[in-house]
């Protein structure tokens, strides 16, 4: 606390922020309204405890969402009341299904207040509750702390939840207490794993025939992936990562990975003949939609299916078991070079946009990329990358990847990020460069400029919709007027440069990446 | 539908669509995905249905809102799963608050694919029932038309309501009937009034002391406002209007009132000795927000309070009645006088603003209004503004004006709409600029570019925290950095300049009534 604060009197938003810090949370992501105008005071006044305002709630939740990805721990997300826990709730969803902790702090009308129905009066705990696997209300102004230590405990479980404390402002602004013990930083909990599943993936692996280890979550960091490398090698089974991956570890001296193909079709083909499926971090995969007349579930017929670790379960600690039963440890990994490619020259593509980044991007950079149509590339050329992490959306829900990048930043201040991102997605959560701007943080955010919902012309004609006309054309097309993201992201401070052949793309990202700061390129494809 | 289209098949989704169309729902605001492609598909099928595209969903549903204040039936909202309503729900509120029909159409998954909780898998329902008055889910495709018909009768219930239907994307797909009887357009109805009630309020209006008529929502507009000033001036009753109206014409030509004032303090004063308060088209007064030791009830000690109509009340009719039982017909009406400002000079301030626009603005203006702090001189100059109506945001999220305005604008395309807001509330829906360049509406922004949540430093001191430190006012401080509107409308393809004096957003001003289509004003102040 200040000097100036130590004689003020202390208020229940001071004892709760005081509480959270000691439990580990020190960074919030804020987009304050007046009933949270005390918690607003309470940050100012607690020591060690940043707070990064967002124009626009979906920024935030997605924030921190980034943020937890890298850190394993959450961000406070400050939220004005039902409205702007309405806006921060698709990025939730994403940060829900990348099982990552998030603590929504949500100030609410004061408990008298909320008879009358004012207009920002809404249905706060109904919302709340469809989002979160924990909403917590607290019963009264002394439960306050304690419903604060009850929501961050419900964050880490299961690895990683989203968790919501809804704080009404007249608990905020009432006399709290001089001292409040803190609290424990929690331990993420997983749900458990029985021996008996262990066997069953072993006698899987060791058998014949067509095996995969489709994995996800945090079976892609660090020792975990380093052993399934090692059982993957020494059992032949073929590792096939989650078509979208939470925070994945790639490129060169890591373990390399296919990806589950995002069309169904592809991904029946590509698990054809397989006789058995041990998945781990993930479920058992199915199709992201349905389409008329082909199956969502992606098991072939006849394939055994042996879930080792679901997304709630301590996936590392079941692959270590699994690595000490088959003996794998101190075996060599097959590790992916370092395969530098040419800088890309000629018109502009995607894939050229890629070749580029493989070459340029530095060792440790964070990927957050939502590129649809244009991340196909990805795959080909990012393999031989240097070492990166790789962030994708996790939920669906377009206008993650910005907001990712910033929280992932934040989390990561030494580190490089660049944001790799579709002209459409980007426009939900658009003004996520502002704080990038306000932060001064190093991110280099690429535009994939197609001024289309590419995605949507595929999926229009998948779904059955034949022969479309001018207006169902016109729905999926962005480019009627085209945007101009050099001076969008100029208009909220961030500088920006645009690229219309190859060799002006890899000119922009070379410089982008010797220097510090935002910096955004619009690559039109 | 198309000459093309005649002998392909007929999907669930043209069905519905023909239906709507028959009961009136010609236009929607669109931000599909993957599971709207055959609703998509049947837009574009079905003769004399537009659709708007909006880069995010908050945009979609603040036009549906703007669009209904200015018809009085409801847009349809076509939205992607939970994550699309959630992204919209912040303006549903607001349109909820504003007793308006709303017609959302969400897509879902496919019946048997949501068991397999793929990743754009949500809690629909709940978030769905977490806004909307009714939200119906059709039981088979056989009862996909019907549900349709269940959902846009309901969004006319209460004089108007929030309405959503889900669209499993298989009955959508599915093969549908050759021919669908039309559906009949709903006409709103209304909670009822009864005679004891009218009896009451004319007792009280024949009173002595001080009464006040507290108007709200079509109690402003048209003949019940006319009437209400004949009342006023035949009783000698006050006419104020609650704080933030819905549309409500004003100007020359109309009958003058009051408003509510925000802070709580002053609108007590405001209050102070009223003997009567009749309510109509609204609720008895309450604060926006609670504050430490001030009522949030408005009503003075001892003040009967007598609800003539409540919003889902038939007010017009109300008003009606009361006007024939005290015989005010054909009585004169005090109409407020066109008084045309001079052109402001010197700096720049939002009261110069306003003085321009009450110059300046066209008679039939619709100005879709949420200028927070900077919306003072509204009141002062704006009483003799050529008539206009003015919509405001009703449930305080801000973010709804520019939404708002675009839906204006596509209701009314003869009408000249101003769209008046501050420059932190800009920021939430900046991507209607976008939709408003590609319809090439007549829509003229004003930003008031204070670099600052000004409300927010207000309520920072009026919650009780004082003496706030750097970190407090940084969290409400958005001039680091500077945005700069111009660019980001430009980049978004809306011509826009910028005034820094008084004399230069005069001369914007003017030019910009002068033509037709899109055009952004940054006031900076």
């Amino acid at each position: 606390m200040r000097e100036s604060d130590k004689n003020a009197a202390c208020t229940g938003a001071d004892n709760l922020v005081a509480a959270l810090k000691s439990g580990g949370v020190d960074t919030y992501f804020a987009n304050p309204g007046t009933s949270e105008m005390q918690l607003v005071s309470a940050i100012d006044k607690i020591e060690g405890v940043q707070s990064v305002l967002a124009l626009f709630e979906g920024v935030a939740t997605g924030a921190a969402d980034g943020y937890a990805r890298v850190l394993n721990r959450p961000a406070g997300v400050l939220l004005h009341l039902g409205p702007g826990l309405g806006n921060g709730w698709a990025n939730l969803h994403n940060a829900r299904r990348a099982h990552v902790p998030v603590l929504n702090i949500v100030g609410d009308h004061a408990v008298d207040h909320l008879a009358l129905d004012a207009p920002l009066t809404s249905d706060l705990d109904g919302i709340a509750q469809s989002i979160s696997h924990t909403t917590v209300r607290p019963a009264d102004q002394a439960d306050l702390v304690a419903a604060g230590d009850r929501a961050l405990a419900a964050a880490y479980q299961g690895g990683g939840q989203v968790s919501t404390l809804i704080v009404p402002s007249d608990l905020a602004w009432s006399a709290g207490q001089n001292a409040v013990p803190p609290l424990a930083q929690p331990t993420p909990t997983y749900d458990g794993v029985d021996d008996q599943t262990i066997d069953k993936a072993i006698t899987a692996l060791k058998g014949s025939g067509r095996r995969v280890i489709f994995a996800g979550g945090r079976a892609l960091q660090g020792a975990a992936l380093d052993q399934l490398g090692q059982i993957a090698q020494a059992t032949g089974a073929e590792l096939i990562a989650e078509t979208f991956t939470a925070r994945a570890e790639r490129g060169a001296g890591r373990v390399p990975f296919k990806k589950l193909a995002y069309f169904a079709e592809m991904a029946l083909d590509q698990l054809t003949g397989c006789e058995a499926i041990i998945t781990v971090g993930t479920k058992s995969p199915v199709s992201f939609f349905a389409y008329p007349n082909v199956p969502s579930n992606l098991v072939p017929d006849g394939c055994a299916v042996i879930s080792l670790a679901s997304p709630t379960q301590d996936a590392s600690a079941a692959i270590g078991a699994l690595a000490d039963h088959l003996g794998v440890a101190g075996s060599g990994i097959d590790q992916a070079a370092r395969i530098c490619p040419e800088r890309p020259s000629g018109d502009l593509t995607a894939d050229k946009c890629w070749q580029a980044m493989a070459a340029l991007l530095p060792e440790g950079t964070i990927l957050s990329e939502e590129a649809a149509t244009s991340s196909v590339g990805l795959d080909v050329h990012m393999a031989g990358a240097a070492p990166f992490d790789h962030m994708q959306t996790m939920g669906g829900s377009i206008g993650q990847a910005l907001p990712a990048a910033l929280g992932a930043a934040i989390a990561a201040p030494d580190r490089k990020v660049v944001c790799a991102t579709g002209d459409g997605g980007a426009m939900y959560t658009i003004q996520s460069l502002w704080s990038m701007a306000r932060e001064n943080l190093d991110v280099v955010t690429i535009i994939f400029a197609n001024r289309s919902y590419a995605i949507l012309n595929i999926e229009l004609m998948r779904v059955g919709a034949q022969n479309p006309g001018p207006k169902a054309l016109d729905m999926l097309d962005i480019g009627r007027p085209d945007m101009n993201f050099t001076q969008i992201a100029r208009g909220m401070g961030v500088e920006a440069g645009r690229a219309e052949t190859a060799a002006q793309f890899a000119t922009l990202l070379d410089a982008a990446m010797q220097q510090k700061g935002p910096f955004l390129i619009e690559a039109v494809i």
